[in-house]
Formats: C-alpha cells, sequence, structure tokens
C-alpha cells in the first residue's frame, strides 16, 4: 500500500505508526476541536482579539490553544488551530463570523477573480505555516501534528449560501449549474492542495480533509462533488511532493462510506456518530485504518453509558489500525472531567 | 414470508402487490406530501381554515386534499391527509403551528397525565378514520389508501424539544435519562398502534410509519430509539388484529439501513435520498420491498439530469418489489410539470 511503512517504526509517534496500517497495544487518541471554548484557557486567550479571522491568523496565539490541550491531556496528536473558511477568505470571499450565529459570508466573486487569488493563496495563508511551525517546536516528538483543510464541496456549500444550515441552496445550486460547480471545485482542489502543501512544509505529519456536509447526497452527487474531488486533491498533493498520511472524513456519508473508502486513496477514513461497529471493521478488512466515532453528546452526558459505549468501540476496533476520536467536533459545554475519564480509558494514563 | 399473499393476484392495487413482494412491470409510483403546498388547490383550500391542527381534523377537506393529486396525475395510491403530531396533541400535549415556522409544542406533561390519554387516543382522532373512509368510498378500486404515523422516536423528539430542529436536546436527553425514555416510548408505542388500527378499520390497505429523524444515532441509540420500538409497534398492531402491510422509513439511517431491515418485520423499507443504488439492491435481496428514493431537489430542479436520475433508479431497482417515491417529501415550490414528467415516465401515462 502507497504511503505505509514496509516495518513497525516504534520510534515514531504513535498516530503515525495507526495511519501507516499498524494495530497497536492501544489506539492513538486525539478530539475533533480538541482545542476550543470547552477549555476556561482557550476562552482567557480568544478573549484578547475580537474578530476571530484575525485569531485564526495570530501564529503566537494559535499556536498557544493548539498545545492547551495537549497541556491537560494524554493527546497523541494536536491539530492546528485554523479554519475552512480561511480559504475562500484567501480566495477573495469576504469572510466574517456573527457572534452566536455562526459564519457568515460576502457575495460569491465572479470565477475568474477567485481563480486569479489561487496563487497568492499560500503567502496570505502563511500565518498558519507559522503556527504550525511553533507548534511543533514545542511538541514533545511522540506526539503528532496534524494539518487539515475544509473539502471542496463543504466550503462550496459555504461559499454558496453565505452562511451555515440545511445546505439545501447548495445541493439545488449543484443540480442546476454542474458547469459552474465544476469550475468552483477545480479551483478550490488547487488552492487547497497548495494550502496543504504549504502546512507540510511547515511542520505537519498527516493532513486531515474536513467534509462536514457529505449528509444527504444521493450516490451520483456523492461521487460527483465528494470521492471525486477527494481523489484529485490527493493526486494534487503527491504531485506537489507531499507524501504524508491523509485522513478523510466524509461525515454524513452513511453506506457510501465503503464507496469512498474503496474510491479514495486516503491512508484512514473518519467515522461519523452513526456509523455502525461493525461497518467500521469492514473498513479496516479493506486496508484503511479507521478513526472515530464516539457521540459528543454522550461524552458532555457522561456516566455508565460513556464507559460502556468507549469499552465497546475499543472491543470492536483495537483489533486493526485505530484512532480513537469523536464522531464530530467536541461541544462547548463538554465537562473537563469527562474528556479525562474517556482519555484515561483509552490510554490508562 | 407473513402478510405476503402466495400468489400474485391481479385484481390487487399495484402498490398492494408491490407490497406482497411482487416484481411488477412497472413499480407502483406516490410521492411523500403529495397532497400539500405545490398544488394551487391544495393552498385554495387550506386557505379556509386558520389553524392547522383543525385542518386536519375537518374530514370533508381533508378528504378533499387527500384526492386532489389524485386527480392531477397518475399516481397509484393516496395517503391519508393527517399530521404526525396529532398524536402527542390527542395525548394532552399543546401542538401548534407558527406561520413559516413549522411545529410547536407547550411543554411536556409528566407521563402519567400522558398515559391517562391513551385510551381516549382513538376517540379524539376519529375525524381521520372518517376522512379514509370518505377517501376509500372516493377512490378507484385500482388506487390503494395508505394510512400513516410518526414513529415513537421521531414524536418524541418534538415532544421532547417543543419544535424541530437539530434534535440535539433530545438525543442528549436519550442518554441522560433513559428511563424516561422508555416509559414515554412505552406509551407512544400504545397509542399509536390504537390510532394506526382505528386507521386499518377505516379502509386504510396499508401503513406507512415515518421515522423522519433517525439521522445521527450510533448504533446502539438506533436499536434501542427505532428498530425495537418499529418492532414492538408491529408485534401490537399483529395483536390487535391489523394484518395490512407496513412500510417502514427510517430517514437518515445510513448504513443503518440494513440492520434496521433485518430486525424489524416491515414489508417495506423506505429508502432517503443517500441511499445507494447497490444498497437498495441488497434489502431486495434480504426479501423486503423497497421504497424511494429521489431526490426532491431534483425533482424541483427538473432538466436532463432528473430523467437521467428516474431512469437509472428503474434500471437498479425494477428487477425486485420496488415502490417508486421521493426520497423525502415534495418540496412547496416543485413545479407541476416536473412531477407530470416523472409520473409519465414512470407510468408510461
Amino acid at each position: 500500500m502507497a504511503h505505509r511503512t514496509a516495518a513497525p517504526d516504534i520510534d515514531q509517534p504513535r498516530l503515525l505508526r495507526a495511519l501507516a496500517g499498524e494495530t497497536l497495544d492501544r489506539p492513538p487518541i486525539w478530539f475533533m476541536r480538541q482545542a476550543g471554548r470547552f477549555l476556561p484557557e482557550y476562552r482567557a486567550v480568544r478573549a484578547t482579539t475580537k474578530d476571530f479571522i484575525s485569531f485564526c491568523l495570530d501564529p503566537e496565539k494559535a499556536a498557544e490553544v493548539t498545545l492547551q490541550p495537549l497541556h491537560r491531556f494524554p493527546f497523541d496528536a494536536a491539530i492546528v488551530f485554523a479554519d475552512i473558511l480561511l480559504i475562500p477568505m484567501a480566495l477573495g470571499q469576504k469572510v466574517w463570523f456573527e457572534a452566536g450565529e455562526g459564519p457568515r459570508l460576502g457575495e460569491l466573486p465572479p470565477v475568474e477573480a477567485l481563480a486569479d487569488h489561487v496563487d497568492s493563496v499560500v503567502d496570505t495563508l502563511a500565518s498558519v505555516g507559522e503556527t504550525l511551525a511553533r507548534v511543533r517546536a514545542a511538541l514533545e516528538p511522540e506526539r503528532a501534528l496534524i494539518g487539515f483543510a475544509g473539502a471542496p464541496w463543504t466550503v462550496l456549500t459555504y461559499m454558496l449560501q453565505g452562511k451555515g444550515g440545511e445546505r439545501e441552496e447548495a445541493r439545488a445550486y449543484a443540480y442546476a449549474h454542474p458547469e459552474q460547480i465544476a469550475q468552483l471545485t477545480d479551483i478550490l482542489i488547487e488552492a487547497t492542495a497548495r494550502y496543504l502543501a504549504m502546512q507540510a512544509k511547515a511542520g505537519a505529519q498527516a493532513l486531515q480533509i474536513f467534509e462536514s456536509w457529505a449528509e444527504g447526497l444521493p450516490d451520483d452527487q456523492f461521487r460527483r462533488l465528494v470521492s471525486e474531488p477527494h481523489a484529485r486533491l490527493i493526486a494534487r498533493l503527491r504531485e506537489l511532493g507531499v507524501d504524508l498520511p491523509i485522513i478523510g472524513f466524509p461525515r454524513g456519508a452513511g453506506a457510501l462510506l465503503s464507496d469512498y473508502a474503496a474510491a479514495v486513496p486516503v491512508q484512514a477514513v473518519g467515522l461519523d456518530t452513526q456509523t455502525p461497529l461493525g461497518f467500521g471493521r469492514l473498513i479496516q478488512a479493506g486496508g484503511k485504518t479507521i478513526q472515530g466515532a464516539l457521540d459528543p453528546l454522550l461524552l458532555r452526558a457522561g456516566g455508565a453509558l460513556l464507559d460502556a459505549r468507549v469499552d465497546e468501540m475499543l472491543a470492536a476496533w483495537s483489533g486493526g489500525p485505530y484512532i480513537f476520536n469523536l464522531g464530530h467536533g467536541i461541544l462547548p459545554d463538554t465537562p473537563i472531567a469527562h474528556v479525562e475519564r474517556v482519555t484515561s480509558r483509552v490510554t490508562g494514563r
């Protein structure tokens, strides 16, 4: 299998060994959005910058919040603090965040105007590279650093709708204007590949592609909007010389997840909360590492049900290459004690 | 197989033959929410009653709008005009509809108060039976009449949250209060079974259970909240002497759909827009009729993509027992010409 080490390298960070297809004595663990609002120390740093985009582009502060959860919990990886909407911003679309409302985007610029910005994306987002370099320098060698970007379709849904929500407008647009979608997807693939290549050069050791809005797509649209663009993005990354392992996370793919795993040359597949345990094993059997899939609502609820589910996941998936994670981002009101309980249960620390 | 006819009965309505497991020369067709806002004649009748619940409980008007789409299109079935929230209303929870905002529910009454209403649900909703009787009397014999109810978990999400939306509150409640959920589910199963038995007696020839909010549930919660309650509801219906075919529609079940099809003794499984064509064939191969799964957004968009997708579904699924339908309710701004085009393409009329 391409991009997998021939023999286990026990000096490698646990996360990278799992991504190389190794079955470990216990899975590495990290949580999506682990650098975030559930930590009081995050909220304290966040409060020092009004604008969210400026906060993401401040390497000192972004590096600090990236490292915060690693000080508290025995996580095996840090993920750079950034946002998937930095790409549309760098392509010239206005992006801002309304308090309590989430992201808002200005009018979609013409395709030609977006294309004109592709060459400057890496310069515009150079500070994300600086954040990665700072974090890598501070991080223990046994902990891995993950870079990431939004997948083309998910980023497009924001660019087309101007906000989050039900995605119906974007899905309707994809039916009505397939050629425009293809052009926009091409631009996003090129910009995202260059951005991720810059992250790799700056110190990322693995890359995750977040497809947060795969849900509801019929199989033909899923192939057109998700699987094929992911495969092309990865091919472009390899052309650019990036040989890092890649985690693809098509949240809400449902039964299409096995098609995705077969069609897209990722090293690992992120599983969402709804992925059945048996389905995860099938994906491992197909030669991919899996990552996921604890329900953030259960992590927040805590109690005996949480312990039982963690044990069930470990029993179901630890026999193959597996990275323990949530099935979606951690919720802001999650008690810290619950995170301690799960990380301790998984790592024994 | 229980509840399936031993030999094809060509005098039966096409829908019932498909539900009996027959593979037909062409599938029967009907659309979820076919009696609804996309029809100007519906909007005209709807405008004569201010309150939506009163409108549902007016047998003359409800029967009229139930029949309207059958006058326009060669649909093979009518589905009684009613609402899944009539059950919480009949159990004593206040239900109303805000224009443009959807349903709103008052505070959840204590479990004992809800339980006290179970015996009166059939009387409270007797007018739905009258609607069914009127429609059955007016309907041609080759067209079938479908009764329906919301599934316990979907109805519970509304009862707990007081409205629609992301369902996170209800899912969180299910983790925090499993015993209360079990009690509420018991009440809903009994009330819904009696309500559906009343519909069967009044003229329904098939029953559909709408689980609109199966999405996002991990496999253990899906079994607890969806598959097991569906199986118990059906067992109770059989105890009450109802031998009609049943369509279960767990929308958003994703890869869990095959578990559902194996665990729940429905005659047909409703497929949502995301169900892969191959997955639908697997469910047919497992001995169930399938129903679905055209994307309502594609129906609204129209054009060559719509024609191609209809043909693709017919090619993929017509070799087994199949009911052509949407994967979700028809959208209010769907052009009537698009519905004509699809019904004509499927029926040849």
